[in-house]
């Protein structure tokens, strides 16, 4: 709680910024100042912005993905491939991915990885309707991109039990030395795989 | 511009964000991503704070501090030193002088500083209300707690020459080493100051 106490109006959009991860009390009040040297209808646009994220915002019917429609723009999208689904754990991971634009298929948004430890099960994850679209579709592949730790591959191995009588070839992103490590703090597991999974150097595209 | 494809409303939430000071693309997503997690109300919430301080913020017809009435509770404020008012370039400067409880009088809010080279002279500036108040009240000290610079400094002087006829005391904060500072990375201009305004020590109050 802030208390200038010259406004509780002021205080309130304060306190709501400091409640978002990483931003302070300090940090809250400096955002808040630069907002009253908007004009009005900024600061209005701002609110009413984060208030139509709040109606508005579906998660796609076919991959859960954020989306304006049912069906999200990426899933509508017929000049990407639709025969390679990217299983991903949650939204920010469809970004990142995105972002990367090395990826031209489609997405599976699952919402989570099982964890037994935090009572996440299969029936918690949208699974169901994976093998919906891999039951109606062209699903050929489903590259795994699924966090890099005991949930992740847990998640990886049940996917493989449950997924792999249709017939699908599955794939998950390549671990190795990021670009940029240093050999030195590389840990020991990531150094290991990297040599068993040692790559044929042409002369391209190894960067 | 962020490019997510699969929502504009997540885009257009991101882009508010990142409009904010030190806050980038990357840092707007994670903040919409945490909002996302919340509860539908929580963010509506978030967004009418914000659009009622766009709306509802008034500033003190007295002070010019930022307030929800008329006249902010601190003007209102009779328990206050009425005899005593602070000279604040603006609202940041009153918080910061409010959080440390350490001075309980009134507050004028200039709205900035002179500064010929911006274009900003006496008539851009809260000198006329303060003016009022001092005729009208019974003002006896004003509390000159400007920016240490060339401007504040100017600003200083010139309240010097405008007010000094209605006989009032003029005082500013005291310049000096700051707690915590390392003498050898103390600029010449504010060792040299608080040697030569070298304090007594009686062995309290000097922290």
């Amino acid at each position: 709680m802030t208390d200038n106490y010259s406004s509780q109006l002021f205080d309130n959009a304060v306190n709501e910024f400091s409640k978002l991860p990483g931003v302070g009390v300090r940090t809250a009040t400096r955002l808040v100042l630069h907002l009253l040297k908007l004009e009005n209808v900024q600061i209005e646009y701002f609110g009413q912005t984060m208030i139509k994220l709040a109606q508005d915002l579906k998660y796609c019917k076919q991959c859960n993905n954020i989306s304006d429609t049912e069906i999200c723009s990426i899933c509508a999208d017929h000049k990407r491939n639709e025969n390679i689904i990217c299983v991903v754990e949650n939204v920010k991971d469809v970004i990142a991915i995105e972002n990367t634009r090395q990826f031209n298929g489609k997405y599976h948004v699952l919402g989570g990885v099982l964890s037994p430890m935090d009572g996440v099960g299969p029936a918690d994850l949208n699974f169901e309707s994976l093998e919906n679209r891999i039951k109606n579709g062209e699903i050929e592949e489903l590259l795994l991109a699924l966090s890099p730790n005991i949930e992740g591959d847990t998640t990886n191995f049940y996917i493989y039990k449950r997924f792999n009588k249709f017939g699908l070839t599955l794939t998950t992103l390549a671990r190795g030395i990021a670009f940029g490590d240093e050999l030195e703090y590389a840990d020991e597991i990531t150094l290991g795989r990297s040599i068993v999974n040692r790559q044929k150097f042409d002369g391209k595209n190894n960067t």
